[in-house]
């Protein structure tokens, strides 16, 4: 009997703990200590997983061994040929280094979208309503005293309002299919490139970021981070936006620059904002969290009991094809399996 | 020229300062200070208010002068023959007094329903996904030690689950659409009475109470206060209901047995509750605060620039519309215009 090939678990298991169990039944499963962190796993991968052959990863892998940057790459042992990211957004993993050593990289599309937009709908109502500082205000008891929302700024409605979504890919497209009962005024998007008009659902499309901008009462950032999309939103780009504009970003933290935020978060121009997403995860400059206008949440937008074991399921899925045809199931966009020689 | 008609306004003027203006056309309005407390009210009542015609009131009102009930309706002048209340509950005036006295009562039927509606969906999504208890986490600075949620219990979904509607009237109808884009298993409602097919839109009519606890995993609760539904969800309801099911108010605190849900959250029972309305507002039992898995906010519901101008635009053209042809506009729907013989 031949050797299983050795596929290493870098991310806790959630819900899906019988889905790897399942694998074992044509691969050697090694779960990675909790403790494990960046100097040690680099040992480990010339030592007890200098034969692993998939890795399956996910966002909670950045906080015990870092970014599978070109440096950790470099440390890959030669047998790895998969790694399948939990995770819609993978630029955790540096794309041109594994495509070089012809290591296939595949994400979980699709299946994070709903619980995604789903937190950016809750994020959205909750910063044009101003929830949140109602919400300090009654739990620092100032409601009998204070009034009507316990004193609280009042919120702005849907109505009349333009929505504007930066990125209509699958994730903004699920948010407007949600928001459109809510009664936005108008609901414009910027993308690469223009829908058609079934996917499209009548959104108007605005081919140019500083126009784009300029109209929009509530901009939803919903583009993955990538090297065109770091600092997008930046001090320029916050200067052409309206007075009094609402942000919402369950992208990644990076695609705003952070200190411009803050800079028109204190000037009044951002009206209000609802970030689950930050640029120094889990580390969040406090003084973003002080504004009573900003309501902030520590990158939950996929977590829910059902996503996880959906997005579990598919790096083992995806592990499995991997294993057994050679090709994983969803490879990233960036790249393509001819350029692998398949 | 004759002197014009008395109106009295009781509740802060928020955005619609314009239409009182108008309004001036027509009638004296006199604004009630705000200082003034149901002493002073009863006292203005015989003397300065003593040929008002026509009162404009609110929630607000609530803590100025407290409820209109028999007592205070039976210090109000005789001139008095239009109440027109700001909001589409109108349990803070007794309607069997105000009949009896003859005086019309006009409320805010529709105009609210969006932003209510807007309010639940955001309580809902938050109970549902944990979002407070993060939040909670992120902010107490737990993040880079407890990991994914900042250690928060992670949520649920929508998919698969079955929702449930406690009155479905406007409010009710109006969550229904904002929550059908976001894959409830089921939506089901009980009601007083079951609605049109064309109304209904593919939901489920339970005809009975218990039934419908029983089957569903997030309630929903949009009907109106009164007589018959006063501690309508108490222990005993309670105890019917799916082990972990969620709770969201935005209809009336007094509707819940507000001690009998704090026991069934200390036990588990309640997964989690979105919470805008109290028994005793603007009192809140802090208890209820600090469960991590109880978002809330203070009667907030109808609470955007919008909502309130549509408001306050409704109370004064429900006064004018008194004054002018001696019918209000919107009578609340236990009077009707027959038995004041119009």
């Amino acid at each position: 009997m031949t050797k299983k090939p050795l596929v290493l678990h870098t991310e806790p298991t959630t819900f899906g703990q019988q889905l790897w169990d399942d694998l074992e039944e044509i691969a050697e499963v090694v779960h990675m200590p909790e403790t494990t962190d960046r100097e040690q796993f680099i040992k480990d991968l010339k030592g007890k997983y200098s034969e692993c052959v998939a890795i399956g990863r996910g966002y909670i892998t950045n906080h015990r061994v870092g970014l599978f940057d070109e440096e950790l790459i470099s440390h890959l042992p030669p047998s790895v040929a998969y790694i399948s990211h939990q995770g819609a957004g993978y630029d955790a993993n540096d794309v041109a280094a594994l495509s070089k050593r012809g290591i296939q990289l595949a994400n979980c599309p699709g299946v994070v979208s709903a619980a995604t937009a789903d937190t950016n709908v809750f994020l959205m109502l909750g910063a044009m309503r101003n929830f949140d500082s109602s919400r300090r205000n009654l739990e620092a008891g100032m409601w009998p005293t204070t009034g009507s929302g316990a004193g609280s700024k009042i919120g702005i409605s849907p109505q009349g309002k333009v929505l504007g979504i930066l990125g209509m890919g699958a994730i903004g497209r699920e948010v407007r299919d949600r928001v459109l009962p809510f009664g936005f005024g108008k609901i414009i998007y910027y993308n690469r490139s223009r829908l058609s008009p079934e996917l499209e659902k009548g959104c108007e499309y605005i081919d140019n970021l500083d126009d784009f901008v300029a109209q929009a009462d509530v901009i939803s950032i919903n583009c993955p981070l990538n090297k065109s999309t770091f600092h997008l939103v930046d001090d320029a780009l916050f200067s052409k936006m309206k007075e009094g504009v609402v942000i919402v970003n369950t992208g990644r933290g990076a695609i705003i620059d952070e200190s411009a935020m803050i800079k028109h978060l204190r000037s009044g121009k951002i009206r209000a904002a609802g970030l689950d997403v930050f640029e120094n995860e889990p580390y969040v400059n406090t003084e973003l969290l002080q504004f009573e206008n900003v309501l902030a949440t520590p990158h939950v937008g996929t977590s829910t009991e059902q996503t996880f074991y959906d997005m579990e399921k598919l790096v083992v899925d995806n592990i499995r094809a991997g294993l057994t045809t050679g090709k994983v199931l969803t490879l990233v966009p960036d790249q393509k399996f001819e350029d692998f020689g398949l």
